[in-house]
């Protein structure tokens, strides 16, 4: 402790960094950190049953403790754990299985093991879990987390039979029930409607018993995991994989190495750099390295990236998933993308529904998702937001009366999220821009189908005005003429609308 | 690469985390790359200055190497850092000096260092350090960064003298320095008001020349380290502290160990809470440690923290730094603390200031500083910004056609940054609470002061009418007696008003 000079240097763990700046993490308080605790169970459930390719069946129980203590408990039918991979799974901060190229929603293996953390420092109760793979009857494990060094406690684990496959984790932690009770059944509520093929239950000290999604009974294709689009080689990246195939020349290491670089464009390309495509890569000095690097990122004619690592809702699901949850009357659908942004793959898809359950305003109700996961908090600084912000929606023909929303979807290999707490995307510029197309887009959408119904409404109107003179017409024709029988004038009017085309 | 069931898990470094989420560090596009970069240094600069107790003369320069690449090099005349701590200080992640409990500017041990993998992934070059010691005649060093490690590659390193102690970074980076040009000049003006006793020069392109700060010429205190609050005594800090201490008898741990338990208060706790003071602590099991730490956690007659560790800017330095920087007629200033969150000390200090330099509207325009460094980013979300808006400013006089600012300084031992990024501090419910006191605190000075002086120019006006009435009335009865010399009124007035007290 020097009270002035040079101070002691050292290093610190990652646990020890998310434990010093939990806020961070989404544990900066017992409300927050509830809701994370029970969001990232959540998504590590679903991720789970979707590598499973189950059908996800989730069942949330939270009971209170003591007035300031709950315990979590969140149980699937996923993949399991392997006991091996237990402790650090849930124990070690920045340790997972997500680093893969393919879209997840969990991807830091931070998440699950903040909630031990947070658990283990306010409340000093272990992490239980119990997991059950397709090779083993089921192990129950009891966990801490050592926060210096950054690696798991195990207090217990012994083999216990699991009735089937998947993961049961049970935390107790500092915990504001009443204040986060309404954002936890929002988020369970809009995860019905990002993920509709999963059931899940929540129950609430015995007493509250709700349950969410299940709108459709089919998985959605399995994510494969892509090989990276060259607009992402970074010297990092660009080095790693040199590393990987030091032998090969040139043409092939780029072959092998990314999406949208066949032959063709190999050669293509190359000979647009004037770089031998013979040599072998273990031989590219560091400039050399630098410049296929800075060359690779800004060459413009490779395609678009492959959609196969990502995992769109899709406009009919998203359709069902409406029709269950809102009574919306008008429910239009775009999407954009394939893209890329730094060379990450993405689509982004959205909703404009109209309907008596959002909020009168002259702009839409906003909910967003990321990798199909509700975002609720810090929505003012995320780029969807800070978008919507930018368009007229008068020009749609949205005023202060309307009851209209947005469900704004942005789907990646890698969301650019502006904290590990993952509540808000950042403002990348690509995205802004497809961002803003989507919303002009839907807006024209909606705009053309109330038209629409407006025209139909007002040929409606004159139909009848028209059948009623036209009718009143003819009887008094018939009057003047001294005719018996007033004729039928429905069919002729209808006749005569179909040949004039409905006006 | 599987195509379903489980996945591959292993671990990341720090490094391979912020490498893959840089946003979150603020490095999320060549603009913030740039302006981060600076921000880093010169922080790191001014700690390091502070240290060693001299006035800080900071030396800034940005050279255009390639429309998309810039060099930034940061001098300063700080402690310097030893030669063997060097390349982790600057090319490991999660390593540095500033982890103890007293105010800094730097926290994390991240900033430089993400800045010289930012430079290695973009430009492939390395971080090039020159430093002196009170020690040392001066070494240079070339670094890069191993990502998937967390540890430093010394490309070089060889003595070389420096004129005098202190640090030089260059860093060669992608920019765009087009775009973040106003930013960075907008930051070293703020800063220049925050560390008003700091010189610092601009250099862009030996082109454009600027310098900020030095409004004062005394170094404020130097803030010391304290021993933590009571009240930040979660179970992880508690078991740390005990470990040790292992050896000591409960009471003489607490009185040790935490500041605001002297003898005193620490027999009245433990009398309190039914402990037994004699107990080594090493002999307390789990449950009397869990115990102790919750008890410690709520015991609410424990004096406020100390606020050495702290070290606010001060009504003094300020108002120096505003009569240089803008032109207020209106200057006024409060401050609220030493208080506590979650233990850690914390002071908050704001200015309300009215000019022609600021916007017209109906909200005073908002500065944000957090342990003397302007927050630029993530405004919307900022605990500053979001009171603010629940504030009615009319109440207190401000109007559309005002022109007021408001400048708010949070410092603290931890802030509670919402990311790793350092732009915005986050909603934490008793830190809330105290801005919106000071707000209004604020606002009531500036009603009282707007309205002494409507009513001193009230009273002049009034002062002016009554002198000219009296005159005209002296000069007629004059003319009316017929009296040759119509007396002198001034000293009449000036004494009646004296008399009736200026209203």
């Amino acid at each position: 402790m020097t009270a002035s000079g040079i101070e002691t240097f050292r290093g610190i763990s990652p646990a020890e960094f998310f434990y010093r700046n939990r806020q961070m993490a989404g544990f900066g308080n017992p409300t927050q950190a509830l809701f994370t605790t029970i969001r990232e169970l959540v998504e590590n459930s679903l991720d789970s049953c979707e590598d499973a390719g189950v059908l996800p069946l989730i069942q949330i129980q939270i009971s209170t403790e003591s007035p300031t203590t709950c315990k979590i408990t969140v149980s699937d039918n996923g993949t399991g754990v392997p006991d091996d991979k237990v402790p650090e799974a849930f124990a070690r901060v920045l340790y997972g299985s997500k680093y893969s190229s393919r879209q997840r929603r969990g991807t830091f293996g931070l998440g699950v093991t903040m909630s031990v953390l947070y658990g283990q420092i306010t409340t000093d109760s272990p992490a239980l879990i119990h997991s059950r793979t397709a090779e083993s009857g089921g192990t129950k494990f009891s966990l801490y987390i050592d926060v210096e060094k950054n690696t798991p406690i195990v207090e217990s684990s012994y083999p216990q039979q699991r009735k089937q496959q998947g993961t049961t984790v049970s935390i107790t932690l500092n915990a504001d029930l009443k204040r986060a009770r309404d954002r936890i059944v929002e988020y369970l509520r809009l995860t019905g409607i990002s993920t509709p093929h999963a059931k899940i239950s929540l129950n609430i000290n015995e007493v509250e018993h709700m349950s969410f999604g299940g709108h459709i009974h089919t998985l959605p294709p399995f994510p494969t995991i892509a090989l990276p689009h060259p607009r992402a080689a970074d010297l990092e990246l660009l080095r790693r994989l040199v590393a990987s195939r030091i032998e090969m020349p040139l043409h092939d290491f780029l072959v092998e190495s990314f999406q949208q670089l066949g032959h063709k464009t190999a050669e293509r390309f190359l000979s647009f750099i004037h770089m031998d495509p013979k040599k072998t890569v273990g031989n590219l000095d560091r400039s050399e390295l630098s410049y296929l690097s800075s060359s690779l990122r800004k060459y413009d004619e490779f395609g678009r990236p492959s959609s196969e690592c990502l995992s769109p809702i899709g406009k009919d699901a998203l359709h069902s998933a409406f029709g269950s949850e809102y009574k919306s009357t008008i429910v239009t659908y775009a999407s954009r993308g394939p893209l890329e942004w730094d060379g990450f793959p993405y689509i982004i898809e959205g909703v404009l529904a109209v309907g008596d359950a959002f909020e009168k305003s002259d702009t839409p109700t906003l909910f967003r998702f990321a990798n199909r996961v509700p975002l609720l908090y810090d929505t003012s600084d995320d780029v969807f937001t800070k978008v919507m912000k930018r368009v007229s929606w008068a020009r749609y023909g949205i005023q202060e009366s309307n009851q209209v929303a947005l469900f704004m979807h942005f789907c990646s290999t890698r969301v650019p999220y502006s904290a590990a707490g993952k509540q808000s995307i950042s403002s990348v510029g690509c995205i802004e821009s497809e961002i803003l197309a989507i919303y002009r887009d839907l807006g024209r959408r909606l705009k053309k189908i109330s038209e629409r119904k407006r025209r139909a409404t007002q040929s409606q109107r004159r139909y009848r005005e028209f059948s009623r003179t036209f009718k009143q017409l003819t009887k008094f024709s018939s009057d003047v003429a001294g005719a018996e029988v007033v004729p039928d004038t429905r069919k002729m009017v209808q006749d005569l609308f179909e040949v004039i085309g409905d006006v």
